[in-house]
């Protein structure tokens, strides 16, 4: 990995118990406020994703609203944001997935995208993987041109990258 | 207003009662799905930013993400989130604000800013001013060197600013 880049990973902090006992938390704030990490962090990201015709930048609430607009801004493609219930205020496409205790819900409105689009999808951590399971199955209710899957951080020993099952290319700038 | 930020205002959608029956809820999901509204909403506050020594962007959970790492991205800035509670893991400053109902509380790193910085505080809406104020009080804690303060949309009829009582710069993009 490049030396700054490498540098942007080491500024990721260890929360150890958060946000319960014996989990280490990637809290990726301590990089977010460094405006050297977060130059590093965009350009890389709009290096690796220019040029494939990406017309829609999906980010999912909220940490992947961050990076998601940016995203957006650079490859010149419009943003659309997938939302926790009671938030979207137009009729949406909806998908559950599981937690640990219960389920959640997460929704997208269905006049975001068309079938003309290439989505790229964008998340801060790929752990488990219900959410960013979720999120394809609600992408792939439009019937889009092509999707890439990118994600900050993926925590590869919760191997949630299996549960995904997609055609689709997914890529983590960091692994742990 | 130039024209083609007239065409960003109005993209924005009306939905009426929503979240509940009274309320005419502004839905900028239909302006940020557009790259070219997304364009110019970029430009034009950069524009108004740039310049005035802003180091970091302190966004609001969760829509005050979506501009406001872009803002951080093109002004040379770090990004800093307020966060709702029990999602900053580190230790924290909080602030107490009023809901029509009972009261909630958002919270902000105690490392996330310095006496040097200077801040763009960025929230999708001013509405009551409740966020709003209780943000800028969390700021105050940090004894910043200066404070800008920007909405993308502000409800005019609902006084909000009044509530802010503040010496900081304060300006919306859009007034309804």
């Amino acid at each position: 990995m490049e030396a700054r880049l490498q540098e942007a990973k080491d500024s990721i902090r260890d929360v150890v118990d958060f946000p319960k006992e014996g989990i280490v938390f990637k809290d990726i704030t301590t990089m977010l406020k460094s405006e050297k990490h977060l130059n590093t962090l965009v350009e890389t990201l709009y290096q690796q994703y220019k040029g494939k015709g990406i017309t829609k930048v999906v980010g999912l609430e909220s940490r992947g609203f961050i990076l998601g607009t940016v995203l957006a801004y650079k490859l010149g493609a419009g943003f659309v944001p997938v939302r926790k219930p009671g938030k979207l205020p137009a009729p949406t496409y909806s998908e559950k997935y599981s937690l640990e205790y219960g389920e959640d819900e997460i929704f997208i409105h269905q006049d975001a995208l068309t079938a003309d689009d290439v989505v790229l999808l964008h998340d801060d951590l790929l752990a488990t993987g219900g959410t960013a399971k979720a999120s394809i199955d609600l992408l792939n209710r439009f019937h889009l041109k092509n999707v890439f899957v990118n994600f900050l951080v993926e925590l590869d020993f919760l191997k949630g990258r299996n549960k995904l099952n997609t055609k689709y290319e997914v890529d983590s700038l960091f692994h742990f």
